[in-house]
């Protein structure tokens, strides 16, 4: 089916909650203007409703397909990959210097959100391509941003990313490929690769003349586990000194995975250097290839965050349509016996409104972490360090959100739900893959009660609290739950051991994510009560309430999780556990 | 991957639960004595194990297959299922006057339990034929009893109900398909059934020699609605008067639907008289076909709460077992750098106990409800009643709770969950559906706020609340939760109008259900504590424990949203609501 773009909400979450005026204030970013802006959101969300979201239903049902060693997908995907590239939809956030427009984080965000909306699985590829954008721009000599960036950043080239082995998944440190330096011959100074990596997501494909794969893998001698990774490029043609395509170089997708969902995304088992001749690059310091991959982690978790924005939203369209269509049963108690569409009964209503507010609660995080990773970009310290603690709570909490509003529109699909024609079931499976890539949602919870809770001796996650708990004023609940998140930190970073605070990790990072999102959506409440978008204003008083007078309550109900301790986790041995 | 039958913790709950030593007492179920029970408790597991539990991969990946009309299952479903009419394993408690074993339905509810936890999909075809035996022992004639109820109890005969069509799902009173009286002939004062039902589960297949359909259908001129609505009995082969299958009936399977999951299962489009020489016969009296339904539906949507169990024992022995050999990082602050498996990291720990206590704790409330469903049998009215409040509890709550614990379980698989290979993903997409069907879990919470919770005015869901307060003593968080939905029932029946109620429905389903389970664990947990199981001692203290300091402090959450009424579901029209 298929969908509308949700353009106004967009728009009052990139003005009111990543604050693009002020961004616009800036000179890096003083083309973001208002008009600037709604082209922009206007104008990607109509070419995804228009070119991904005819493909998101045949790319699950024919996915992709290595056949011959080439991987293909269904037909269509190359035109629309092409007119994306062609309309420049890709250089949004990219360095000018090579090609692309320097706007905004924020507004790549709804780039994304927009593709992704249309097509999770399609989107991954331009998603994962920026990563690379990212880490090149950053740790690349000139000669490689010169030789890579202008055709990553216009899309005709895609980028992957390579981390993972069987052996080294959530502990990327456990990798054994290996890169070994070529001292002599046309290749002096390069490294040869060899090695195999698991998970690539659009590992390989046809749709772009050529991959530029960073890998991380290990020098000769080079110290165990995090401290003797490096990272590296390694294209699928070689790059010839006049920018033409050379050689196919030593790499191949070997085999592809049979996922869950996100069919239409080539999910590859990659192999480096069979023949012994697969080229590399160093990009940047030796041994310095997870510090490398660090500075690009941080958009990567937002972009997947935002994941959970995209699934909700065409699942809560899909079943809002569905709801009004389906004629079922007159309302309880009714005077009028005649059978209503089922989005007239009482708790059909409350699961569609469950699903909206739940959808719009994580678009109010995801571009209110945008907004403070731009200011970040800009020098604001503050706001750099405030989306360092936002990261794991739009990924984890956005993408588990995700999944409950899929299962969400099954559930109003009814018996239709579970057959897959309708496509609800395919948001379901294709939302259960967030939570796991990226840093699992456990390694997200970890993260914010460690690192995160550290930060300036735990005042960065304080300071959010307490600005909640002001900004809470007449909202109770709302302001409660801040305190438990504070009461919960607190208890935290004092009294709790490493094993109590990783106990309480998922529930803290839940409940603080509520939080947030609460309080950013009664910021756009107050921001349409005061007359910006009269248009919004009806629908904000319904699912901002929904938000805060169901959503916030049920949240209080995690702290007792959050603070009991590791205790009872470690009462039983391995072998009792299993019994 | 294989698994271990649960028999310990089954008999567990059979014995503390359900009270099985009581109801042995009586005359009627005087065989459940305790040898007999672990005979068939143990017994049962070994074959579940055995036979069907190597079929429930194979029966994902191929699936059920048209074929030229003909319904086709893997390799080996056939073989399995008449090894399980060979032992006997249909008739546990089906009636002892037509061969079955008239046991408890406590241990019937053990069997099932069994053979879904090893194969989910191919245990709904003796489900449901379970549920055509009760409706036939109930409403049909003595004629129809000694004709069709023999082969149906030894299983070589299978049985499914046909209630669905495209316009009738939910709202049965709307269907269409008709039965015409015939007044000469052979088949005089027998009906002509014409008309196509859908989801019907096992509706064709060869592992049974003739499959006995119940026919919801109207007769020439009834009344409109449920109140027009008779039931049919509608065999695949007609049955000579000696017993002998004669000629084939005009049924025939048209399509099987492409699901989500339970691929074995397969679910059919049925089609009645496309030559107009279906016949049927008369079940009970005309107009009183959805009486007789209601008869079954207690008992059916008890099986499919089981259903519930079934999934999270799966999902939670094959994630245990993989928590237990996956290696991957030291733990976190730990001396020792070494990595380790993932079940000693504080959130895995945490991950897998909420599996194992969910898992318990469903299947606590089933036996509960299963016990005092045995006792309604035996003429305890207080206890018919206790049942009737309990049994919308573990449809609802058992199969919400089945979903999570498998999604947990693709969870701690990692990316491993997200690929087909492990099975976790299977568990997950099997256990969407149970939701949906025997009554979607939306219409189990309607039933609870308006019907069960009018049964002698509001007592029988008030002194259920009280009883558990009563027991609760020092667990201060299970007796303000109970406290909570005696509350929320109280306003429910003073102050709360309809739409309010079940505007408030499914959070006080789940809070209430999570009482009642966490009260039941309690019994559980101070019986082993009393020296009855000591094996189980040390873990009982444990997931108990986690049951009643985690999960019930976070229903607590849901009061909110259970008594905050209707209007705000109402504040925006449909046109609102869609935009």
């Amino acid at each position: 089916m298929s969908y509308t773009p949700a353009t106004q909400d967009q728009l009052l979450a990139i003005r009111v909650n990543a604050g693009i005026d002020e961004l616009a204030k800036s000179e890096r970013f003083a083309a973001a203007e208002p008009d600037m802006v709604e082209a922009i959101v206007e104008g990607v969300g109509q070419f995804a409703a228009g070119e991904f979201a005819p493909l998101n239903r045949v790319g699950d049902l024919e996915g992709a397909k290595l056949q011959n060693g080439v991987v293909r997908l269904p037909d269509g995907f190359a035109q629309a990959y092409a007119h994306y590239v062609e309309q420049g939809w890709n250089a949004i956030a990219s360095p000018a210097d090579f090609g692309g427009q320097g706007l905004p984080f924020t507004l790549a965000c709804n780039v994304l959100e927009n593709l992704g909306t249309a097509n999770m699985a399609f989107n991954l590829l331009p998603m994962l391509s920026v990563g690379a954008i990212e880490a090149l721009d950053h740790h690349g000599t000139p000669e490689q941003r010169a030789a890579y960036l202008p055709k990553l950043v216009s899309g005709e080239w895609s980028g992957t990313m390579n981390l993972t082995e069987p052996q080294a998944g959530s502990d990327v440190g456990a990798l054994r490929t290996t890169a070994t330096p070529i001292t002599e011959g046309e290749h002096a100074g390069k490294y040869l690769i060899k090695g195999q990596k698991i998970y690539i997501t659009w590992g390989d494909h046809e749709l772009a003349e050529n991959i530029i794969h960073l890998v991380l893998a290990r020098t000769p001698e080079a110290p165990e586990g995090s401290r003797g990774i490096s990272l590296f490029l390694v294209p699928k043609y070689h790059v010839k000194p006049d920018g033409t395509l050379g050689a196919r170089n030593d790499l191949r997708c070997v085999s592809l995975e049979h996922k869950l969902g996100i069919n239409a995304s080539p999910t590859c088992v990659m192999s480096y250097g069979d023949n012994d001749e697969c080229i590399g690059e160093l990009v940047g310091a030796e041994h310095r290839g997870l510090a490398a991959m660090f500075t690009m982690m941080n958009n990567a978790r937002i972009n997947v965050g935002n994941q959970g924005v995209q699934i909700a939203e065409r699942a809560t369209q899909q079943a809002t349509a569905y709801a009004r269509e389906r004629i079922q049963s007159a309302r309880a108690g009714a005077q009028d016996k005649s059978p209503v569409a089922i989005l007239e009964h009482p708790d059909v209503r409350r699961m569609l409104l469950r699903m909206k507010s739940l959808t719009e609660g994580i678009r109010a995080l995801l571009y209110y972490t945008a907004g403070q990773t731009d200011r970040g970009v800009l020098g604001n310290e503050d706001a750099k360090m405030r989306a360092d603690v936002l990261v794991p709570l739009i990924k984890a909490w956005g993408t588990d959100t995700g999944i409950e509003v899929a299962s969400l529109g099954i559930q109003i699909h009814g018996g239709m739900g579970f057959v897959e024609e309708t496509g609800a079931a395919q948001h379901w499976r294709d939302s259960r893959i967030a939570p796991i890539y990226e840093g699992t949602n456990g390694i997200q919870a970890a993260d914010l009660v460690t690192r995160k809770l550290g930060l300036v001796g735990g005042d960065a996650v304080l300071s959010l609290c307490s600005e909640i708990v002001r900004d809470a004023s007449g909202e109770r609940e709302l302001a409660a739950l801040a305190k438990d998140c504070a009461d919960t930190a607190e208890w935290m970073r004092s009294e709790a051991s490493m094993d109590d605070r990783l106990a309480g990790s998922v529930p803290f990072c839940t409940m603080f994510a509520v939080a947030v999102a609460g309080w950013q959506l009664l910021e756009q409440l107050r921001s349409v009560e005061s007359g910006e978008y009269p248009a919004l204003a009806q629908r904000k008083r319904v699912t901002v309430r929904f938000f805060l007078d169901r959503i916030v309550p049920e949240a209080r109900g995690l702290k007792t999780s959050a603070t009991a301790g590791a205790d009872l986790l470690y009462a039983l041995d391995a072998e009792a556990l299993a019994s």
